[in-house]
């Protein structure tokens, strides 16, 4: 691909492009302001095949400074900038229109591990896995965890404010994160790389910029919180007659076991059924049961009776009716492979046909009545749309999907992506939710955002965002 | 008081101050506005005397609307606004400068109360201790704890992003929060009452608000997350030889007990002397000791071997050495006069003549090196001096202080104030600490915060203000 495809305006690329393009590679040097290749077509799009984009260069900067000086010659010539990390977004705020896309894959560098502060300290474009590898390697847990982490990069992970799996135990991205290091849309260099627990020194400006999806400007580096490593762990999957009842058992896992519990999972049968039928896998019970939770417990007490806490906790739920039938994983084999029957839903779901996807969170309290009520309004809607549900139950968050009917055409269900994202956003709306709960907005949900949230916050966004990018050329088109 | 000595312009209120008056006694009612009286000269100093301020007059909404039209009214008349809450502030950042003082005290309504969401609603006005209360009687924590608790109101723990005790556990109280409401400076309300996990929808405006010490709009109400109450707790003082060795027994501590350990405070020889000399209680144990940890562990698993897990840390910190002896609470009374030693100390301080105070942090793994460094250099440029220092130590978080010289006056120490600061905040801004822990900006550090914090951080926090407060009326002359 070369730039003549590559960008938007024009076939050439102007005068004032040419000059700027000679400033970057000044600045970074020429083999890193791509004009064409595979690195910058993959820059223009993203894994799914949904966005497509364009930009003038992709330009990989080696360190803040770089970083600070090629968004200070675009700000100069008015010229965009697309932050991207590792594109696995899913949202496409990490395709470009025009403009350059600015890679922080090269601030890959991990600085420091303070083991007694329990931080480390790290450049924006190290992978997730790493930082997961370099923590545990000097003794602890990073406990970020996503489908992604072998090739999302943690300045991603900041500027989406990623979810995941451990969420329920240790909280956001943003809980995760005690410093900071952004180049401002400016080229200003905003250093905050503290590691620090307390600190009430003026305007928490870290988590303006975590979660703002790069549109109000570059992170560089971080510090982030490290946990004690769990010693033991024990993963179940439980069996339940519907959300209510899977939300009652929450409740009973919480009370009680609240300090041990690091995952609840809610699956419904559909989606556990594409896994056995698509991904590999067996189902653990004999009987076809209507939802399931998997469960995980950890502890970093090596005399923590998980076992016997998690059998009371069943029993229980067994008793009100809660839990239909349990199964705990006896060796770690075994609860990879529950674990699987969660992760292998989104890849096995495809082989039922086109999906509409919702990444939506509600009050936990509200979960049941919610997929009631949505599941009912999709199925008057669809008639036979197969939902296909799941997520992270414990923190009030759906990946609230439906599959076409089996003898509907892709084309004919995908024609109904927006009403039926409308149907299940105005309820999510109605019941107090989100309609992104841990995915972001990027260019996929912006007009839902200005649809559904308060018109006071977007506009003291938008005050904000003028304030600090007056020019509007920080990953512009997304968010806002 | 009346008006006239109470405002600060002049000496009768001018036109448009009546006209104004008038206006916020149409919209709050004539009662609750006040011009004279206990209730005004009350909101015009704090408890310690410190500051003494002036306002036209303390103005009292009874809800959020009342309060959008009071800041309003003060907006288009050019009016400053200082919002104050159960005024416990240490910085000075609740006392007025003229303008008015709007009290929140009104707003003192507990919403709802989710029991399965775990979250409670409250308006800002809510005593701190109410709202534990609360959640108490539902069965839940609220683990928000500090010493004014009876007294504070829970917008002025967001404004200032109050610490506490409970913090290495659950968290500062930016942490506790899930959804805020707020009135900003020029009268719009901000809605985001959600109780939301998980929530990516934009920029994170709460977090911009929490902790901004009402310099961008006043805090009307907040969602709060609870936790499952602890069933049983364990207090523990151990004597150590030294800073260095308290900090090699809290890594001790919580590579073995994180998830029980829910505070870890330090206390100095001295500090732990002035409350055995002027605030009661005996010393535990039978030999004078440099320093001490005081300990608490919890938990909600009521098969927690609270007392064998600590004391295998402790035998393991024996060994080292880093442990000289130790006491554990063999009943709730001798826990709360464990705890008192630690309390006490602010209050029994007093009796030794006047200190020179810090509330710093510091990353955890230099809090040894910072003690003596500090303390050298105060010594130094003090002779005599006596550090009494104590604090959250698992937090970072030391309140650094000195007490005068036994044969200097306090008039003659207190003239080293603003040179002991310098010498403290010089070495902790070295160490990458932070001169406000806990305790924020207020006045009392605006000078400090320009000298100490990264000049570009003080240029956004500037852009923001502006851009959320264009005429510069809420809360001037603090933080910024």
């Amino acid at each position: 691909m070369s730039i003549k495809g590559a960008h938007s305006a024009c076939n050439e690329p102007t005068d004032g492009e040419t000059l700027l393009l000679d400033r970057l590679r000044k600045a970074v040097g020429s083999k890193h302001v791509l004009t064409e290749g595979t690195a910058l077509a993959g820059a223009l799009s993203e894994e799914r095949g949904l966005y497509k984009g364009n930009a003038l260069a992709l330009v990989r900067p080696a360190n803040v400074e770089q970083v600070s000086e090629v968004v200070r010659l675009c700000y100069e010539t008015g010229v965009s900038i697309v932050p991207q990390g590792g594109n696995t977004g899913l949202v496409g705020g990490g395709v470009p229109n025009g403009g350059i896309v600015l890679s922080t894959g090269r601030l890959n560098k991990i600085f420091d591990i303070d083991r007694v502060n329990a931080t480390i300290t790290a450049g924006s474009g190290c992978i997730l896995a790493e930082i997961q590898q370099a923590a545990d390697d000097a003794g602890a847990l990073f406990p970020l965890s996503l489908a992604s982490e072998g090739s999302c990069q943690i300045g991603g992970n900041l500027a989406t404010n990623a979810g995941g799996t451990a969420v329920l135990r240790y909280g956001n991205t943003r809980d995760l994160v005690l410093g900071i290091e952004a180049v401002l849309p400016d080229g200003r260099i905003l250093s905050d790389l503290n590691g620090l627990r307390k600190n009430n020194m003026g305007y928490d400006l870290k988590n303006l910029l975590i979660g703002s999806e790069g549109t109000l400007g570059v992170i560089t580096a971080v510090v982030l919180k490290l946990f004690p490593k769990p010693v033991q762990r024990m993963t179940a999957l439980a069996a339940c007659t519907d959300s209510q009842a899977a939300l009652d058992f929450y409740g009973m896992m919480r009370t009680k076991n609240a300090d041990i519990l690091s995952a609840f999972e809610f699956i419904n049968r559909f989606a556990l059924q594409t896994v056995l039928d698509h991904g590999g896998g067996s189902d653990p019970f004999g009987d076809i049961h209507p939802c399931y939770c998997l469960i995980e417990l950890s502890s970093i007490n090596p005399d923590d009776e998980l076992r016997s806490r998690l059998e009371a906790t069943l029993t229980e739920a067994f008793e009100t009716g809660a839990v239909l039938d349990a199964v705990i994983g006896a060796s770690e084999t075994q609860n990879e492979a529950l674990w699987q029957l969660r992760e292998r839903i989104a890849e096995s779901q495809k082989f039922e046909g086109a999906s509409i996807k919702h990444d939506v969170s509600l009050p936990v309290s509200k979960l049941a009545e919610f997929i009631e009520e949505a599941v009912a309004a999709c199925l008057d809607h669809v008639p036979n749309v197969r939902p296909c549900y799941f997520g992270h139950f414990g923190d009030g968050n759906l990946h609230f999907n439906f599959t076409r009917p089996k003898d509907m055409s892709d084309a004919d269900f995908l024609a109904e992506y927006a009403s039926v994202n409308r149907i299940v956003h105005d309820i999510v709306n109605r019941m107090s939710g989100s309609i992104s709960a841990e995915h972001g907005i990027g260019r996929t949900k912006r007009e839902d955002l200005h649809r559904y949230k308060d018109p006071v916050a977007i506009e003291v966004m938008r005050q904000i965002k003028s304030a600090l990018d007056p020019k509007g050329l920080m990953n512009p088109g997304k968010v806002l």
